[in-house]
């Protein structure tokens, strides 16, 4: 068999952010019209390295494949990653491996893709002012995701560790003020940050709310990228009061997983029929989008297999087309 | 990440039968042990291909790994191997791909190796005639491993399909006459293959018993590799009543799969406690071996994921010390 290898140099050749958030957009309709097979993640200790490896196979519509992550937290001493990724993409024709791909990479794409889908699909045609809260790994694609979309002239980013945020800072003007006209800078303070912002996303490890929800402007859009487990928490609980559409990437991943949901749900500051849907309802024009240019929409992510399978799919079909990346017989 | 390639070519430049054989043996006693964690294979169904992608991962003393299978039967008239199969190696250490190599040669490798590890703990030390039964794909590693434990002079095969079973003599005389100094012929019938042989090994997909109980010698050791679903058998049932030890690589594969176990115990021709153990605890010297030069030993394996990591390890680390195969980063 041939099989594609893909670093993170080819992906990022051969896949724009638009790309991959039209991709995003396509998991999550599959996903929610049941057109996906995605199995319970398997789980193996490796006590002896206080290691975990983690497993996640699936079929999406057309697009099958595996997400090998591992989480060794002991990684960072060895200066190496501490969840390396790699994907895995099969031929769904004929079973055999087709591409392997930097697993971290994609990882960073697909998650800043979906918080581009959400507020593609979301947020104010005018939205010109965004706030981001985290600078950490994730928060590169997670910026270019919202510029690709809105048309924005300022972004705000703030993040407890000031000196992070500023060197964040400096590398997104870099990459991205001249690209897309924006103004890129730190601010100093959480509600500095939000006065005023159309559109904000938080990415961070926090476990309490990193804004208060009387500072928001009428209209923002918030996308929650962080609180993947139920201790972790980024988002004020009354807000979900306030919101007028709540919408997940996944309810069986949000509601599982998440503190952002779980505790404004346990609490009863919101009904489980307060959730307006999947984001995938939303592509597919199931469900209502935002109707006013004042009322507050919330998009929560805990990610999916989904969203790497068919995201990894369209970079190998693209990388074909280009003939990108490095070709091995095996 | 740095990512070591192994096609079949570089699998046997670094690892041969005695090898692979010593491999088995330790994973067989590291699964008997309780040293291993093999979840429940995943298996999902592509329906529009008529396939099957099926996923094993896991754990093995210092092993992590995973094997990808895939069953497309459609694929013979593409021209290509109906159940394509890659092995991924991880490094236990740090959670990332260490490996990935041609899944198709370690099975076939491994399966053999295996029936090579149970004859050499079972079979009389002076064994010189073998039966083969079935020519597939299998074979080929079947015979050598026996040949790699005993002092083979005489192989007879047989196969249903006579033609293909002369064609398979004349390829294996190729390979291995002169090397293990032994004659290797077909013969016309399944009766005057067992007649005298010391050691038989079936490897057939077939649903009948293959050879009659009545025609055995006394002292005889037989492999059963065929009978992987409850459907398929290839050992006569009242020879499990006649065997003084039977070995099963894992109990809970063999008794859960293989029509061979299955029927007799169904039947009531056997018992449970009719079986001696895992190959693994004879290994660990747990559980007695041969002690008379006439009593009929069995062993029937099905296969676990523990033999594709162990013997997927042992082929990563003499590639790495001998600096096989093509290195790729990723």
């Amino acid at each position: 068999m041939e099989i594609r290898v893909l670093n993170e140099a080819d992906i990022q050749e051969v896949m724009t952010m638009k790309e991959a958030i039209q991709a995003d957009k396509e998991a999550l309709k599959l996903y929610s019209e049941g057109e996906t097979e995605i199995p319970l993640r398997t789980n193996i200790d490796v006590e002896e390295f206080e290691g975990q490896n983690l497993y996640m196979p699936g079929l999406a519509g057309s697009a099958a494949g595996i997400k090998i992550a591992s989480v060794y937290p002991n990684n960072i001493r060895k200066g190496i990653s501490s969840v390396p990724a790699t994907m895995i993409m099969l031929n769904e024709e004929t079973g055999e491996v087709s591409a392997l791909m930097d697993g971290t990479y994609l990882t960073r794409l697909r998650t800043g893709a979906v918080s581009g889908a959400a507020t593609d699909l979301l947020a104010c045609k005018n939205a010109s002012v965004f706030a981001l809260f985290g600078t950490g790994g994730q928060a590169q694609h997670q910026l270019e995701a919202i510029l690709t979309v809105r048309p924005i002239k300022e972004v705000r980013v703030f993040d407890i560790d000031q000196e992070r945020a500023s060197a964040f800072a400096h590398q997104m003007i870099d990459l991205f003020a001249e690209k897309f006209e924006v103004e890129i800078k730190t601010v100093a303070s959480s509600k500095e940050a939000i006065s005023g912002a159309d559109v904000i996303t938080t990415v961070t490890t926090s476990t309490k709310p990193v804004f208060d929800s009387k500072d928001l402007k009428p209209g923002v859009h918030i996308n929650g990228v962080g609180s993947y487990t139920p201790d972790m928490q980024e988002l004020p609980e009354e807000i979900f009061a306030q919101a007028s559409k709540i919408y997940l990437d996944t309810k069986d991943g949000v509601l599982n997983e998440s503190g952002d949901l779980i505790n404004p749900l346990k609490k009863g500051i919101i009904q489980k029929e307060s959730i307006t849907g999947e984001l995938g309802q939303l592509v597919a024009e199931k469900t209502p989008g935002r109707q006013t240019d004042d009322e507050i929409t919330i998009f929560k992510t805990t990610g999916s297999a989904v969203l790497d399978i068919v995201v990894g799919k369209a970079i190998y079909e693209k990388a074909l087309e280009l003939n990108k990346g490095q070709v091995i017989e095996l």
